[in-house]
């Protein structure tokens, strides 16, 4: 039985790589257009994962078995797997000169978008491979929200079905076919790239840098075409436009679909988007008013900086407009903790998640009710949605999954020989797909090319393991899932 | 009804105060015999801290309050925040010139068994000081442990109720009276002491140190007469002792009573007894190769120290033969983690512990099997017993209140102008009761006596917090808890 669930899982994987192979096209063509010679990596790259993905499709071709929760498991690893390797390909092959495992690091980063980098001068990089980074970050935006409001919620592992959530609202739903939703998703991701390119041009951005900026905005990846990240173009117009759009790609896509649609602001009152505005309101003017004290900066820039850089973070973004590591123990001590916490479920967002930090605080002040009245009847509540036990319980794996791998992770990366903060930063920020960590090696200023091969593959897994809210991966370990 | 449980919980917390206060006159004496005039401090003190006890008693005395929940919650935090007061009036007394906020940090630092310190210049301080702090922990040590096996299971807070673990040993219980327990248990604790004691003596300290260090080790506080610790011995043989002794009182004494009256081994059968044993020689296994390899020290050595170092953290007990944390960037990590982790339920030990460990492990298997079988029925368990949702809801709950204070208190020490490391460090070491942190400033090198006032009382805070398992603190930050 397990075999053909895996046959099943490696066609739907197949043809998605056909795209994806089909797709190499457009930075090939973006390579002649500008004169550069890694076109042929792409036609050679597409040419090769094309026929191997057709050959794929083809061999394990036949009558697809129900869906039900082992093939959703199965199919999520193989997919992200597949389309990190065939990301990594004209990487790798490009006259960037990349070790396979840096090579694979970047596709990873980029189709988790999480985006850490191990380019050093992209400014000089082919453009082909600068928009392929942003074509990857952008699909693996797609792919986020379609696991995030489709898949996750069905096997219990994350995210709050679109249609529970919805459920209480009969009368009045207008995506009450997945297909359409799905439809009207993709046209809000793309509406909302148009806008921020358009955004980003008129702002003072080239039209490259502005296409690939705002595809990685809108998938919170935060990739740069330029080392300096959002320091080289100098503009608050720009940190402004990016802090907007990385915010409204933090928040659920359900939500915006139902805001675009039927133009209510009462659509927005999903508790994960105001507690999330809550925090990265608090943290920004926390880090303004201390940057503004201890730094002497005028308030208006600090406040600028403060709310590009946080946003950036909890939205698991992950650009810089600085290396905010510097202007004082506080933002760092901020950063590190903001890395964990992340934006909202649906979104292309990663980290915790708020609805989790929701559940977990309601669950703990019920929790303390129930010591001191044992005998209570308590229920846990998410907006007007009870919050049942398998909910409750998917929260708490997370969160015990979360810590055990990144202590097991800074482990690794200290006994290869990195210091503490490197180390604990370096796990947190690829578990949370934010990109930057703390510290001279890996921070803001710095980026992830100096990291030893092994250092590198094991970032890239957990980036992964994070991407997929980890308990995907971790289910396909026990040995109960083997068994009929 | 509230006012009659307090005037009963200041009654008891009265008359124990009265007790610790006539304590005093012990260091008195010593200060007399080593003719050091700190001896009229002790007698101010206690007559002073005695009459304000005696006062309360007095003024609070009638008939008791049945016993129930909320006086336990009530009584706990009283009872800890009076010894704390009363022992810190001496330290800020004496001819130290501590302030008020660092004789406050020294009293909770050991009656909360943690042993991080703010004297410098120790091997001069005076002795009624030195064994006044000695005291504190010891009897610290008592409390938690009496908390721990009686009190807090009851609160369904925390630890494993000893009678539950052995209610299913229903014809061979030695102890099924309460007090014959405790006497057991004071027996045994004074007897573990003296054997410390005269082993440390035997391996060449003076007397008073032997004494000194014998309380603090079987407290697993780690205060020491020396500002270098036990690196002022440069013995093995201490090491060796130090390490039996802290790992002894990070077992259960329960189970530690069982095995002396019943003298078979299987009595130390308890799953955490295996777990602790299990990751202590792990950790230090890790520790003693790494250290050998990266720092070409002998083995032998390498493994004497890092037993002693990994024991004195993992027991909360926080002494120190080096600076480990110069040995390389893995032994800062593992130190790091390790430092959150903790010793046995029922014993001096802080931190996470063990039990908790294990019942977070098997919550998480289960909760995955439940992910590929959401109609299986499993039960989770902690040996022979079945772990119930009230006891896996306290797991979470303090892995939860743990975390939130982890991360607000270290925001707080940033704010406070504090580097990442000492942060983070600080806040989780205080927490867990084990002494000394990472980095220059509080790392086993240093000490906090550099720390300013409001980060020295908001770590005392922490200790307390840490030391009576949270959240006995904070159902009192409940309004229904205060409700009738």
């Amino acid at each position: 039985m397990n075999v053909n669930l895996f046959r099943s899982a490696v066609h739907v994987a197949a043809i998605c790589g056909l795209y994806l192979s089909t797709a190499m096209v457009i930075p090939a063509l973006i390579d002649l257009h500008f004169g550069h010679r890694d076109w042929t990596v792409f036609v050679f790259s597409g040419l090769m994962t094309g026929g191997l993905s057709l050959g794929a499709a083809l061999a394990t071709s036949g009558s697809p078995p129900p869906f039900n929760k082992r093939f959703g498991f199965i199919l999520v690893n193989i997919l992200w797997l597949s389309f990190s390797l065939i990301g990594a390909l004209p990487i790798y092959l490009s006259s960037l000169n990349l070790s396979f495992a840096q090579a694979l690091f970047e596709a990873v980063s980029a189709i988790t978008t999480t985006g850490g980098t191990v380019i050093t001068g992209l400014d000089r990089a082919p453009p082909g491979i600068l928009l392929w980074r942003s074509m990857l970050c952008w699909f693996g935006g797609i792919g986020i929200v379609a696991l995030g409001l489709f898949i996750l919620p069905f096997l219990h592992v994350g995210g709050i079905a679109f249609f529970k959530m919805e459920s209480s609202d009969t009368n009045d739903r207008p995506f009450a076919k997945l297909g359409s939703f799905i439809r009207a998703f993709i046209a809000i991701y793309i509406l909302l790239t148009v806008v921020c390119t358009v955004a980003y041009d008129l702002a003072g951005m080239t039209h490259f840098d502005a296409l690939n900026h705002a595809m990685s905005t809108v998938a919170t990846a935060g990739f740069s075409t330029h080392d300096a990240s959002f320091a080289y173009f100098d503009s608050t117009a720009m940190l402004w436009i990016s802090s907007i759009f990385l915010t409204l790609c933090s928040l659920p896509f359900s939500v915006l679909i139902l805001f675009a649609v039927r133009g209510r602001l009462d659509t927005l009152r999903d508790p994960q988007i105001i507690v999330f505005l809550g925090y990265l309101t608090a943290f920004s003017l926390a880090v303004a008013a201390y940057h503004h004290v201890r730094n002497a900066v005028p308030f208006g820039d600090a406040l600028t900086h403060a709310v590009f850089n946080m946003a950036s973070i909890l939205s698991t973004g992950g650009f810089a407009s600085e290396d905010y590591t510097l202007w004082g123990p506080f933002v760092v001590v901020i950063a590190f903790f903001a890395t964990f916490i992340g934006g909202c479920s649906g979104s292309t967002a990663g980290g915790i998640k708020a609805y989790r930090l929701i559940i977990l605080f309601n669950m703990f002040r019920t929790g303390l009710r129930r010591l001191i009245y044992p005998n209570g009847v308590f229920s846990i509540r998410y907006g007007n949605i009870i919050v049942d036990d398998d909910m409750q319980r998917a929260v708490m794996l997370y969160l015990v999954a979360f810590l055990a791998l990144w202590v097991a992770g800074s482990l690794v990366l200290a006994a290869l020989g990195y210091d503490v903060v490197t180390s604990i930063s370096a796990v947190a920020t690829s578990l949370a797909n934010v990109g930057p960590g703390i510290g001279p090696t890996i921070g803001p200023a710095g980026n992830f090319s100096t990291l030893s091969a092994p250092a590198l593959h094991m970032l890239s897994l957990l980036m992964l393991l994070g991407r997929v809210e980890i308990l995907t991966v971790l289910v396909l370990a026990m040995p109960t899932f083997w068994r009929n």
